[in-house]
């Protein structure tokens, strides 16, 4: 059972879009609040103004053939759509809030995938706390299947990347590269940890790792500040040791160019940078996290740190 | 010159993501604000709570092969973006607010189409005040082209489908059918109508015609409801009377089943009807409105107000 079918009788083209939006609401199951919050109107509806001083947005999708395979149960598919989003909440440090779902998909999706897409995705959102409040469905041409997936969250403060200073330490959580083993489909975004590093006035920037790096870390610096990073502390999963035996691509380069790791870089004040690192290790004792180096004046550039000179890393590129 | 390019040197697939981002921001232009408000981290931020009482969201896409043709420039396609979604909040009576873009494309899309996609898109979001504030662009098969947008607006009063009464007058505006000869590429969608109508308390519901009169009627009424149409009234345009001539099926029907009027419909309460005609009349010069009959108990069906049977319409279904 995949995500296409070649009986067209057990395919969504044989239900109406109505059938297909009340199946899927109804595995959302408790991810979906009632109308008029959540489907059924034109728009959905909440008292604004309660929330937290910031309000965060944004937006991420999961596309057949790109971030799942005909491999992949509708589960995890569903699962891997809120947890991406999700860990953008996470690099703010917000709390989830609502999200809107648009699914655009061919005649030919096999109608109980696509239920247990729903499950997938509503089980995860459910777990998070994020509320999906509306949708839209929509037919594309046989053999494709896309969901998009609009997020909100709410914070106290907004954790945002291009505000770390010269001299701070650099953080990440977790191992890095060989993602495409497994660790796409089945991470969890770091919501707790984002939430507890955004209440850290010592925490100056964060950014979430999903292209890799190579090509996160000049994000998170902006144009005017290098990272020298310690080649060596760079924690390598062993999904990229494995790989880099398969390809014969050294481990580290795997680990700075792949793309999908979901983890959280951060940089924090040099002088409360080893408090930070002990009371977070006390804090999420399953969470690994690694100090890579420090930040000095520069151009945007992860730099060794042993020559100071910068390494060509390109990440995970969309369009190369 | 069209969506997509046999010229691989004038296609996206050229462009890292990162310009194609670039170029898309600077296109939108006064519809972008500025990071972090805008484009640029990990999610967009606006400082909460300073909004009217109510918050509305919805999602809805535009699909290359389904919402327009290769004959549609870019601009086009961009407006239809955002008036779709602004129609939404039309219905509601509520204020645009932020939005978020996903755009899903193959390599084969032209860079100068999509640069006016997003000038279309832009122009029409700022002239609605709707400010972009975020995005996601990612890579799909040759030969297809999707943008979703997930939009938000405020209210202090929030109109909802379900909400209309026994005895109240049902409304619309504009004329009905045939939006396949330009309408669906070329309308605005009736926010200040929809606005001026929330503020009415004599509106007791409201919706916008997306999928025709024939279905979106029983989505306002919901399921204890009918409405005794008088067809006599029923405004139908010009371009229904030409497609009539072309393919044989009645102009009504056209009006009744045709999508993409993006019109409102709403119920007035009965004792308020005629002030309500009178103010909206001078009070929106251009637009036509057209009282279509009166609401009563039933099972959510569009009916003959002469025989009070129901007529048979089945509106534009997505996936039928």
């Amino acid at each position: 059972m995949g995500v296409f079918t070649k009986q067209s009788e057990h395919s969504v083209g044989k239900l109406t879009e109505g059938e297909i939006i009340d199946r899927f609401v109804a595995a959302l199951a408790d991810a979906c609040p009632p109308f008029p919050a959540g489907p059924g109107g034109d728009c959905a509806i909440f008292p604004a103004g309660q929330e937290r001083p910031f309000r965060v947005a944004t937006i991420d999708s999961v596309v057949f053939g790109r971030h799942f395979d005909l491999a992949c149960s509708g589960e995890k598919a569903g699962a891997k759509l809120i947890q991406r989003n999700l860990s953008d909440l996470a690099a703010a440090g917000a709390t989830p809030g609502d999200a809107l779902l648009s699914i655009l998909m061919g005649p030919d999706v096999e109608a109980k995938w696509l239920e247990d897409f729903a499950h997938g995705a509503g089980r995860a959102a459910a777990r998070a706390g994020l509320k999906l409040v509306g949708g839209d469905v929509c037919r594309t041409a046989p053999g494709t299947f896309s969901a998009t997936l609009a997020v909100q969250g709410f914070a106290y403060r907004v954790l945002t990347r291009r505000s770390a200073q010269v001299g701070d330490v650099l953080f990440v959580t977790g191992h890095l590269g060989g993602s495409i083993y497994g660790h796409h489909l089945n991470f969890q975004a770091r919501l707790a940890e984002g939430e507890w590093l955004c209440g850290q006035g010592a925490v100056t920037a964060c950014t979430d790792l999903s292209d890799g790096l190579g090509k996160d870390l000049p994000g998170l610096l902006g144009p005017k500040l290098d990272a020298l990073v310690d080649l060596k502390k760079l924690p390598i999963s062993e999904a990229a040791t494995k790989l880099a035996r398969q390809d014969g691509k050294p481990a580290l380069e795997h680990a700075l160019q792949d793309g999908e790791d979901y983890e959280l870089l951060f940089a924090v004040r040099a002088d409360q940078a080893d408090f930070i690192e002990a009371t977070f290790a006390k804090t999420f004792p399953g969470t690994p996290l690694t100090a890579l180096g420090t930040i000095a004046k520069g151009a945007g550039r992860l730099c060794d740190a042993a020559d100071q000179q910068p390494i060509k890393a390109q990440g995970f590129s969309h369009f190369g």
